[in-house]
């Protein structure tokens, strides 16, 4: 099986690392990632500038691609420029940060897995929820994205499936974690900026929102994550609003 | 009626100043838009850097707010901490380029518009198609924008409701097109990267595919924008696939 590892923290983050190791025990794993932390970029892509690229070693462990550029310019580059043939599977992530609720939109991790899926190739994106309180185990999280991954095979995820995969945090020597498969949540969430003056007296603002997993609906992968499940939750890309399609295909438009 | 204008071609684009005239038919129209061409940054938001605006005069047309960040961060920005009062409608666009298919979701102009509807606000992303043997006249496209927004309004657009709308090449002097109401084509179009060297000898790629509305489903955005249809597209932002949800929740997942 060959699998193309991607991210959007950059080639070198833990998340990755750790990911990579686990993922040999699957098949064979290239890695094409950006070079550089590429969060909250969701689902930008570079056609005005060039992409530079760079083979880099990542400790002894793998030697990959670094692209000056998108987690979805990672995919697309690698599945037609780089990779030698087409891989059977794409896996972004391990994210430091959940993908939950309406950050699956602003997510670059995300948006790898759904590019992926345009090209019709099964894709998995894996994010680890963080909490301040509780130093991040990659080792561990990875070892539990493995078990998930297989178990996503085993029931088969189909060509341009995609399925993102949330992991709870992870307390020390803690139980494993229970897996809810749930839907995306939609609600809102408070946005805040901070209005500031740069040395020279010209207004600037800073975005002071915290993300935290506190307003949710019922049965979403935000509530379940909170509730410290493992959260399966599968994706398309079909932003289409059907219900309104129908009514409004109804009676003429004139303009 | 209070609007919001944005898009994601930057504030001094011809697009946003030709619909910016046309707007201020319909209310009060206040511009918060990119100081840069944000171009293909679909939902990208900036979260670990400062925004940096700047009061912008754009000819003698009106005075808005460039901000030095993405489409989405603008109407964020907009609404929290640069408006006196929340807006009634968001408009994006007009976009330099078609925004149908796949290229919904690379799209900073539709972006901008879904931020919108994460707020709770109605919106509505204008794109206009273009080709290189016809001069886009922007004059002519606001125009029309116009009807087809006053035509949405009478129907009534749902608070966090976002409507995506395409204009058709328009020929000089050539008939009123017709409107039609139709899905997000997600078939996938054909990427090409040329690689090349620099003076350096490094290796990088140039994304060289060229978008054309050639390949469509029926029914679709594409398939209709092709054929010289105004497209109107309802769209929403629930990512989730529900016949795997189904599906994935019967059962148990052993990890």
């Amino acid at each position: 099986m060959r699998i193309l590892l991607t991210n959007d923290d950059g080639i070198t983050a833990p998340g990755l690392v750790a990911m990579y190791r686990r993922l040999c025990e699957l098949g064979d794993v290239d890695v094409v990632a950006p070079e550089t932390v590429q969060s909250a970029t969701s689902h930008g892509i570079t056609i005005h500038a060039p992409l530079m690229t760079a083979r880099v070693k990542v400790g002894e462990l793998f030697e990959g691609t670094a692209v000056a550029g998108r987690p979805a310019d990672c995919v697309k580059l690698a599945v037609h420029a780089i990779l030698p043939e087409r891989p059977d599977l794409v896996v972004s992530g391990i994210n430091s940060g959940a993908n939950t609720g309406i950050n699956v939109i602003y997510s670059g991790t995300v948006a790898a897995a759904i590019e992926a899926a345009f090209l019709g190739l099964p894709a998995i994106a894996l994010s680890q929820y963080l909490r301040a309180d509780v130093e991040p185990d990659y080792d561990r999280a990875a070892d539990l994205a493995l078990r998930v991954i297989r178990a996503l095979l085993e029931r088969g995820i189909d060509k341009g499936g995609v399925v993102s995969v949330n992991l709870p945090v992870l307390a020390p020597a803690g139980a494993t974690p229970a897996v809810k498969v749930v839907r995306q949540c939609t609600r809102s969430w408070g946005d805040e900026y901070e209005k500031r003056l740069d040395p020279r007296g010209r207004e600037y603002f800073w975005n002071s929102a915290t993300y935290t997993l506190e307003y949710s609906d019922d049965d979403t992968d935000v509530a379940a994550l909170r509730e410290g499940y493992v959260t399966i939750t599968p994706l398309q890309f079909d932003l289409t609003h059907y219900p309104t399609i129908q009514r409004w295909q109804e009676g003429r438009w004139e303009i």
